[in-house]
């Protein structure tokens, strides 16, 4: 997991939601991948998704069923939906994600047996430090935001005068 | 949804599940996909998902708000997501997919409204045509298992007389 914050910690230092995610196949990272959807301009290049799309190459195979996926934030429908699509029987996640979580917040996907692949997922896996990058990147987007905000208002009152 | 089918139909002629996926703005198609799971040794290589990378890479853009996507068969939670992460508004399906659908079969994600972007879902599209495609293929495909079954046997025997 402490790669996988590595991976979110790439993400942030470039303006991206701070989530990063590995997969070890035999005690080896065969997967990584951090968000990159601004940059990439891509809805699809979350950390998971990228992380998979690595560990399938990497792997020759589009079934990662010898597979276990660390993740810092809890995956979205897409992403779990691809980790079932994957075969992935394991995964470790950090924080929970109330707004967007498919796993435990909203729905429950990866544990649903009417599908042809469940997971045995395990929560909380350094939780606080995952929980603690979204918190600080949010609070400083907020920030950002609120002073360019200022700043039209100070230019339009400038050019009003 | 006749380029999807077409689309569908490229994925069969090369022994992939016939599904086939387009995105349509202003009109003009940007993102066109098809099934290509096994040709590309990866899971995320679903039709929509395919679709998704290509309209974003012409658009320049992972919000593809103004689009429209049509797709053969309804589309699977990984697929879904991927929907809802484009903010793509309006989606077209052909016919159901009873195991896999997150549409309208298993789940009804894109009308969440727990969750930050909802879609708006047209069923039926040409549902004749994008179904029997796939009962096609799922039989063709049974006859092939069947008769290597058959052969392995053959050869057992062979080899024990």
């Amino acid at each position: 997991m402490e790669e996988a914050l590595f991976e979110a910690d790439q993400a942030a230092l470039i303006g991206e939601v701070p989530i990063g995610a590995v997969i070890v196949h035999d005690g080896e990272i065969v997967g990584r991948g951090h968000n990159l959807r601004e940059h990439g301009n891509d809805a699809t290049l979350h950390a998971e998704v990228r992380a998979i799309e690595e560990a399938c190459a990497r792997l020759k195979s589009w079934r990662l069923s010898d597979c276990q996926l660390y993740v810092t934030i809890e995956p979205c429908l897409m992403c779990s939906g691809a980790i079932i699509n994957a075969r992935i029987p394991q995964v470790f996640y950090g924080a929970r994600d109330p707004k967007a979580g498919a796993v435990d917040s909203l729905y429950e996907v990866l544990g649903d047996d009417r599908l042809n692949h469940t997971v045995t997922v395990y929560e909380g896996l350094m939780a606080k430090d995952a929980g603690e990058r979204m918190v600080a990147f949010f609070k400083a987007a907020r920030k950002r935001q609120k002073a360019r905000k200022k700043a039209r208002q100070a230019a339009k009152r400038a050019a009003a005068d």
